[in-house]
């Protein structure tokens, strides 16, 4: 007989999941009931609405599906292109990567932008592929690179891709609920995340919005979505008001993210982007006091991921697996080519707080002390603390594993 | 201010989501961890072994997609064939249909072999289809047609798909856990269920198991599946000790699908099966006896959902709605040309208990006659009593909602 599960506590300061508020945890036990229920289907209008709020759009079609964030991401390149469409892709990391080999699979000719792995994409990259290649049908770029930690700025390429006709795709999965993303502002077409990052709800939800103008070109398609499962117009038709049956919804899922989105909101948009940027300024500054390098460089650092890179002499795997076994605490490596060369380290959710702060800062220096290598920590801690004592929105929440 | 939730508790009696066990609702609680912690990583180990004995088989391809039952049906079709592959489905109710849909979408040349709705496919149908149509890639069959209530038998098909060369793909959404599936005896390739129904666990989930013979053929395909999402290829290199980053795992749900194979092992599947016929007996013995008609007959009629027909000058939303609202009881109605004209009753998972069908066939006789149709209540429940009296096994679980 497989005995009954006993998971352990860990702090969550990896890329992804966070830990997650005990009132998000509570609301997965509310009673299971159908997914056609009028119960449920308030709390998908409840959510949608809270989701417009998020997103910052008017978008009609706002809902979440039923996957991963990376269930979005093929929502995305399954609806938007059909076979023989140009798309232009930024890599400048792993998911930027990903986008690419979808694009291939679902039959797009493949336009690669490209930027140096802890660099972002420049503006006239994007507008010299534009002109060069085309009739451009989507333009698909990251707004929080997981793998690098980078912000992409966006407003000049918006700006560049709607002039051109072509459809904007952004990546939100690591920003969504800690980042700006004001969707409409930015006249983006498609935009996906996740549930367990920012959000801080479980992960296996994927939460998108669709533009007007995204919807009337998928409706001109010659053909559907080689995906059923991700049919956009399917899951519209579910989550308004024909309410046809398209799948059953992941309902304890649902319930977490609704009280996910209400927390958010109820502290408040503008506070909880500067508890972020608190949090992950801190850690930053107090890494750099301890002697450590980061990868990517102001102004494009994103606040919510910090990677730095591993002291030469120092084993990754090694020091990661103390970390999580003696303190447990996760942080993630590096992906792809900075495999074993960074560490990932997210202040995400309600570990956008000074006591992840400062307990990062200190478990990282302890261990790598116990595998010889010396940092500063009592430097970085006293930086963290300065930086943390100036921007007072970092203390409104607590970072307490549940 | 959105209000928080406060979801009421159903008697969940229609074709899915069923109640789900206290156990299996509080397992959902554990700690959210890493989707590469060691805690979690054992948590799918332990669900794949647990899964491969309630499929009945030794293939080592067997998880659960981070997806809902249909993200199940949609890796199969994604998977196991190719644009221009011959595919026969086998199309008895609504299922069948959105197998069909599917086939088109990945590009396979489709024949159908069609039965009435509430009928099963017999063999010679397929075999006559092989034979005119071959050389056959893949063979698709609906085990348990959850629009019609029919269980579909399958050694004889399955025989003859195997012969064939073709490979045989089977939908046992609303049969696993609660009607006996020997996967590796069938000979089966490739079968997918959900985690809400007979399994009683929230949905989300989507376990499958994969033959050896289907993996070598997925190995030797020309191109990849255009679902990045569903490719087994690369989930297969996160289930097993590769541990290659896919996706971030719904690591609470899985926690949820754990205890429920524990539950459902530790019941034993046989003691399992014979509770869910006996509920099911007991339930359409009732319904006959209140003077109902059933709408599969007998030997194809499914234990774990009951079709019945709606009676005339009956409607059927007013009364489901009365059932919901008034007794807290969800039964479901009919799809696609069923609509209208029968209502689904699930008997699954902690709901195939003799409560829960004295209370179907005493309610749905209640609210019949308040909307001026008699039936026979008293004749309906001894029936059923009578019936669960000779098959004590009904009695192992209670019904209750959680």
């Amino acid at each position: 007989m497989t005995p009954s599960l006993d998971i352990p506590s860990r702090f969550l300061l990896g890329p992804g999941p966070s830990n997650v508020d005990p009132r998000v945890l509570a609301a997965l036990t509310q009673p299971v009931v159908g997914h056609l229920d009028p119960a449920f289907l308030r709390v998908m209008d409840e959510s949608a609405a809270m989701l417009r709020r998020v997103y910052r759009t008017k978008n009609d079609l706002t809902l979440a599906l039923p996957g991963t964030g990376t269930s979005g991401m093929e929502a995305g390149i399954a609806n938007l292109i059909e076979k023989g469409d140009r798309v232009i892709v930024c890599v400048a990391g792993y998911f930027g990567e990903r986008v690419c080999e979808m694009v291939q699979r679902h039959g797009g000719e493949l336009v690669r932008v490209e930027a140096e792995w802890g660099k972002p994409i420049r503006a006239e990259q994007v507008q010299e592929a534009l002109r060069e290649h085309a009739p451009v049908r989507l333009v698909a770029i990251v707004h929080a690179e997981t793998s690098t930690g980078v912000q992409q700025p966006l407003a000049e390429i918006a700006a560049l891709v709607q002039e051109s006709g072509a459809l904007l795709m952004v990546d939100a999965v690591t920003s969504l609920g800690g980042v700006d993303l004001p969707t409409d502002a930015l006249q983006t077409d498609y935009v996906y995340s996740c549930s367990q990052k920012c959000l801080g709800c479980p992960p296996g939800l994927s939460p998108i919005t669709v533009s007007d103008q995204a919807r009337e070109r998928i409706a001109l398609r010659k053909r559907p979505p080689a995906s059923w499962y991700l049919d956009l117009e399917l899951l519209q038709a579910y989550w308004d008001e024909r309410r046809a049956y398209h799948h059953t919804a992941p309902v304890t899922l649902h319930y977490a993210l609704h009280e996910g989105l209400r927390l958010a909101l109820d502290e408040g948009l503008e506070a909880r982007f500067e508890r972020h940027a608190a949090a992950g300024a801190a850690l930053q500054i107090g890494l750099q006091q301890m002697g450590l390098k980061l990868l990517a460089d102001l102004p494009h650092r994103l606040p919510v991921l910090t990677t730095v890179r591993v002291p030469d002499g120092v084993s990754d795997a090694a020091v990661r697996a103390q970390l999580l076994t003696e303190r447990g605490i996760e942080i993630g490596g590096g992906l792809g080519p900075l495999r074993g060369q960074i560490w990932r380290i997210g202040t995400m959710g309600v570990n956008a707080s000074p006591q992840a702060v400062l307990l990062a800062l200190s478990a990282i220096g302890d261990v790598l002390a116990a595998h010889g290598h010396r940092t500063d920590v009592a430097a970085g801690l006293a930086a963290a603390r300065e930086e943390l004592a100036v921007r007072p929105a970092a203390r409104r929440k607590s970072a307490t594993p549940s």
